[in-house]
């Protein structure tokens, strides 16, 4: 009905992704898990006795890039499913009141004037392809979904990606992170 | 568990508020009720014979306005449930693909300084009280659900608001909008 990309991700005993790395980084953990499972759905169909937690979200517009922005990231990033990328992270994050508090125009200027997540972030393409899920409007524990794909050659470039984040004035406003490292099971 | 406000809007044979009237103003309709009932959830509880649509959203962040905006909107508006504002109006309302293809700061540019939805607003306050639901991510099917409560004698100014509305460039953009009236049943 509506022109967004659902998904639910499943933390449990089954799944395309088996887990590789499950690191809580700030603010409560998840339940460890051994495979996570992707429905492009918010209702999975799935035996809830094999599943730990689900995660959903929704890709939909762009909150903060411009159109300058928008151009140089189409030119550059590729697209998920990749064959090559057989590497992924799950990366949920929520922010603080204090962020969600502030008008659209300051959170730009941390995101991006201060922060530089856009154009320090296109430095990493095309080798590390994301998709961004909102989560906060479905009333979720987490506020995004960020998921990335990437070729194991490439896996120290994006651990070097989310130090960088990690030490931006963005990151300051992150109160729950957790990473978790993936391997696809051809 | 989030800091959002949920709502669910429940139109069927019973509810808090009695529709006077209701109109399509734009694109599919939705059916005819006699009364609908808002629960400050996602998960209403309700006897589901008694109920003909139930639109779900989430009262969040800002997405357009700036500080100097939220400032003067804080200063002037009023909140919500007033004993005298028993008149309100709820418009859920959908954009079309184009509208959530433009980034960022050509949304914001069509919004307010073509549209001046934030400024042209701010003469109807403290009169006319609002908030809005967000449910594009949550895969409903209108992309907001706008609530407005005013005082009987303040209908004419609500319509006045509408019209204007209407005009905007912005509302190029709207291709579904229900417009519904409400009496609250004191």
């Amino acid at each position: 009905m509506s022109n967004i990309n659902p998904a639910s991700f499943l933390g449990g005993n089954k799944g395309a992704w088996k887990v590789t790395r499950m690191e809580t980084i700030t603010g409560a953990s998840l339940a460890p898990v051994p495979y996570v499972d992707m429905q492009p759905s918010h209702f999975p169909q799935s035996s809830l006795e094999s599943v730990a937690w689900v995660l959903r979200g929704s890709n939909v517009h762009v909150r903060y890039t411009d159109r300058k922005e928008v151009a140089e990231l189409t030119a550059r990033q590729e697209s998920l499913n990749r064959p090559e990328a057989t590497c992924a992270a799950l990366i949920p994050i929520r922010k603080s009141a204090q962020w969600w508090q502030m008008p659209q125009d300051e959170r730009r200027t941390v995101f991006e004037e201060e922060s530089r997540h856009i154009s320090m972030s296109m430095a990493y393409l095309p080798a590390i392809a994301r998709r961004l899920y909102q989560c906060r409007e479905l009333g979720e524990p987490f506020d995004f979904l960020t998921w990335f794909e990437f070729a194991p050659a490439h896996a120290n470039l994006f651990n070097e990606l989310v130090v960088k984040l990690w030490a931006t004035r963005e990151w300051q406003f992150v109160e729950r992170e957790v990473d978790i490292r993936l391997l696809h099971q051809g």
